[in-house]
């Protein structure tokens, strides 16, 4: 195929996520959306508005043979069954995060694509996200040195938004919501060996699924890490806070604003005076001297080389490899089953990653 | 003894928080430092410079009957040998923490006062931290509603300070250095059982002792801690950041800058708009509408009614309770010894609280 031929898509699931999609799509030189599916008829009366057709069901769109992908937005439950079948009618598929609720479910996800012979590919998208982007970099170039400990959180004071999200039926809660992406980035980031989790869960709202987790995480090596996910935060703490050897580093949420601090090599070391602390005295815990570090900005992100539809679109051409790996999605959701054992058994959890 | 008469204290160890014990004895009316000892000649000169005489030996300070208390400021290793010998000489003590490096020595200097019925009472003197009483007073008075998450931070970026406290064998490392006040100020704070606990220490300076840990506690009662200590931080995180069913609150650092922010219950609940955040969407992490929170101030803290030396004179005196009392400082003893083996074993510790 040459590059003025577009990709056929079809969103199934047209709710917040899937209209996202559409205007993505829309302003993606290689890839069309054609048409939508969803449940609720509302949904498709918003789609052609937008002036994209909606099919009256699922079967008329496997049975579309203009149809070459099928973009999956539907609640967490549903995305496997409705990706075996389209693997089944000959159709690729983008799926949404939480690919689906188990290791399980998805090892027979990619058998069904392995056997018709199909693309899957999970919209892990933040991937690409610039302040991710800007840590691993930070990790890779050891701009503060090496970095033993990585803490990633997102916070937010809205609760658990939407409806099916609320369903432990549905794949609701925050563990599998942004926690998916959270993990996602850094196992992508680091290739080492997770030796062991410990986590907790929060069910402070009153739903039945987690409104917010924390998971401690340790690699084979060295690197400790953070990864909490709060809906009942009504002050948030940093995006990313990141510990070097040679100073540390935050970025305080999607605005980019952040800094890294560095110890200053080319000052000699001066015992910091102690300062009063409460009722006591503290030289561990005064300020370094005001010559003793360096305080600079965030380094530029080296940027993927191209967006999530345009690896999609390379991968479907087998002219490149997909930047969302399979194995790479499972070592996640792997990973998040042992988050969940580790906080309803209370315990650490070892021996269990597929790194 | 009526009000008049000044109660007489030995300093032993005239180092830097020796000398800081003598200052603030100095300003308080019913004690009175009348001599010191240090094992170094040079710090007997600095006493004796401050108008203190340095006794030559420590036999001295105990055959003395002038002596009625021995305030223990040394390295931690030598505490329990001192108090011992203190005790048995028939002098009450104040002990600097961590008042031993185990439960099984603080076991024998607790029998050894008791069997000589002299007054031991631990300087665990952050009780009285004005931060501390303010997070205290928001638990008690629920001012954001019931604290379900407490998180207690210092963060430094000098290291381990000092000399004796980079080594194990003299009690050295963090979490017997800070640790044990954050821990006795969170057991203090919360009336319930500690149900398991789990725990990193940090070795990124290459000390032989802990630069730095994180401790990961669950109450009975539902409440979550983290408190945390780092003397490679270049950039701090708040002292106290806890959230509430009704709100967040946050204090940065001992000049009590923070506030805090709640729910608004006089507004409707409005769904909040979704925000770009990187390359997605997020309504779950989009700042709450305008109307919704209400920002406010601290509280004002409740003071403990008499400082640490005052609450001592009374105990002496027989006419007042230890406000900190040694079963109290046992129990904190315990959890670190829990926290190490946690972190040793890279396991969650149960059933250990002495509660």
């Amino acid at each position: 195929m040459n590059e003025f031929v577009k990709h056929s898509v079809v969103i199934v699931g047209y709710g917040g996520m899937g209209s996202y999609h559409a205007k993505l799509i829309k302003d993606n030189g290689r890839l069309a959306v054609v048409g939508t599916y969803d449940t609720d008829a509302r949904r498709g009366e918003a789609s052609e508005k937008e002036g994209y057709p909606a099919y009256p069901s699922y079967d008329a769109v496997l049975n579309d043979p203009a149809v070459e992908t099928i973009l999956i937005a539907t609640p967490n439950d549903v995305h496997k069954e409705l990706a075996v079948r389209a693997f089944a009618a000959g159709k690729h598929v983008i799926c949404e995060k939480p690919v689906t609720m188990s290791v399980e479910d998805f090892k027979e996800m990619t058998a069904a694509a392995e056997r018709a012979n199909r693309v899957l590919m999970v919209h892990q998208n933040r991937r690409w996200d610039e302040d991710f982007l800007i840590i691993k970099q930070m990790y890779e170039q050891k701009t503060i040195g090496e970095l033993f400990q990585i803490e990633s959180r997102v916070h937010g004071a809205n609760g658990i938004p939407g409806d099916w999200r609320h369903l432990e039926v549905h794949g609701g809660g925050m563990l599998l919501d942004w926690g998916v992406h959270l993990l996602d980035q850094l196992v992508f980031m680091v290739d080492s060996k997770i030796t062991s989790v410990s986590s907790r869960l929060s069910f402070i709202l009153g739903d039945d699924v987690d409104d917010g987790f924390e998971a401690l995480l340790q690699f084979e090596n060295g690197l400790s890490a953070r990864v909490e996910v709060g809906t009942t935060n009504f002050i948030t703490l940093p995006r990313w806070y990141v510990k070097g050897t040679e100073g540390t580093g935050m970025i305080e949420d999607w605005s980019m604003v952040g800094r890294i601090v560095t110890r200053n090599r080319e000052v000699e070391h001066v015992e910091p005076k102690p300062i009063q602390a409460g009722v006591g005295l503290t030289k561990t815990m005064a300020p370094p001297s005001e010559s003793a570090t360096l305080t600079g900005a965030l380094p530029e992100p080296f940027r993927q080389p191209s967006s999530f539809y345009d690896n999609y679109v390379s991968v479907l051409e087998g002219t490149g490899n997909p930047i969302v790996k399979n194995d790479e999605v499972l070592r996640v959701l792997n990973l998040i089953e042992a988050i969940f054992r580790s906080a309803r058994g209370g315990e650490t959890v070892k021996n269990f990653d597929f790194y």
